[in-house]
């Protein structure tokens, strides 16, 4: 059965300053017009970091949406036609501090599909050495080191809950052990 | 240090029929003031539906905001006031017809807390049976069965990039296997 869903029209409904919200009218698989209403996002990446002892560089971060902290691996939005390898590399420097030897990109995932487009590039960072980090204003987090272990353990627990997070750790720990058992 | 971050004041800046977009002020950690904002969520949940024959209950549906489709578990919006395991047996009953005899609640996650305060609860319900679904209208969707071995690699080839299923299948693999390696 062919699901898709053909634009017929759209319209910017709200221009915020960080949100856009556009209405279109669609063609669904029955034929029928129905109504979309989403966010249009300009994609994000996320960045796995190993140091040379093993520890993953992590964040701590409040996130004023959902009002409270959470435990997150360095992330970012992409600058308007900015390559996303670049994104990865700037968001490390400017969230940690570090740069990186090797850079290994990892898979492509849609966080809220319901209502935006955004999709979050992962990449692995390894050879990592520190200069100074350099937040963005309004961006306040502390930087820590956690190992991959506990880092899947604090996922059991409940306390690493960003999805973006446990989609990242999930996927390095198969990486790591080249998805066998 | 309280990374905290305290609301000073709110406005609904935007009233859709699926999205409302909130626009504060508030109290940043450096005692600034910022403006925040983000779009309120009612939450939703998602089941992992496991056949007495091993399977899991799939989907494939388009998603008009990424214009693609997804392969994903069964999932809905918590309605108003509405009991979240009810709002997962709903789901799963509208989506793909099926009732169950066990439901385990698995965990929480948050799929874009850069944005938004949705939240999603993750169930996994076994003693499956069939009845017939009910979709919403509006919405079109084909329900498939897979093994959770097929859905790990359809993960590692990228055939599964929807954030929600991504954590309810690896989530899933590790409760079966007691969180051991």
């Amino acid at each position: 059965m062919d699901l898709t869903e053909t634009q017929i029209d759209t319209a910017l409904v709200y221009d915020g300053n960080f949100i856009q919200v556009y209405k279109d009218h669609a063609r669904l698989p029955d034929g029928s017009i129905g109504m979309r209403e989403y966010i249009k996002h300009p994609g994000a990446v996320a960045v796995l970091a190993l140091l040379d002892n093993g520890n993953l560089v992590m964040e701590r971060q409040f996130r004023y949406s959902p009002r409270q902290e959470f435990i997150e691996i360095p992330a970012g939005k992409i600058d308007h036609g900015e390559e996303i390898l670049l994104t990865a590399q700037r968001e490390l420097l400017e969230e940690t501090g570090h740069v990186a030897r090797e850079w290994i990109h990892l898979t492509t995932a849609w966080p809220c599909i319901g209502f935006s487009d955004e999709k979050i590039e992962y990449f692995l960072a390894r050879g990592l050495t520190h200069q100074g980090r350099q937040l963005d204003e309004g961006e306040f987090l502390e930087v820590f080191e956690l190992s991959l272990a506990e880092a899947i353990e604090w996922i059991r627990l409940g306390k690493i809950t960003d999805s973006k997070t446990i989609v990242g750790l999930f996927w390095l720990e198969k990486y790591l052990k080249g998805w066998g058992e």
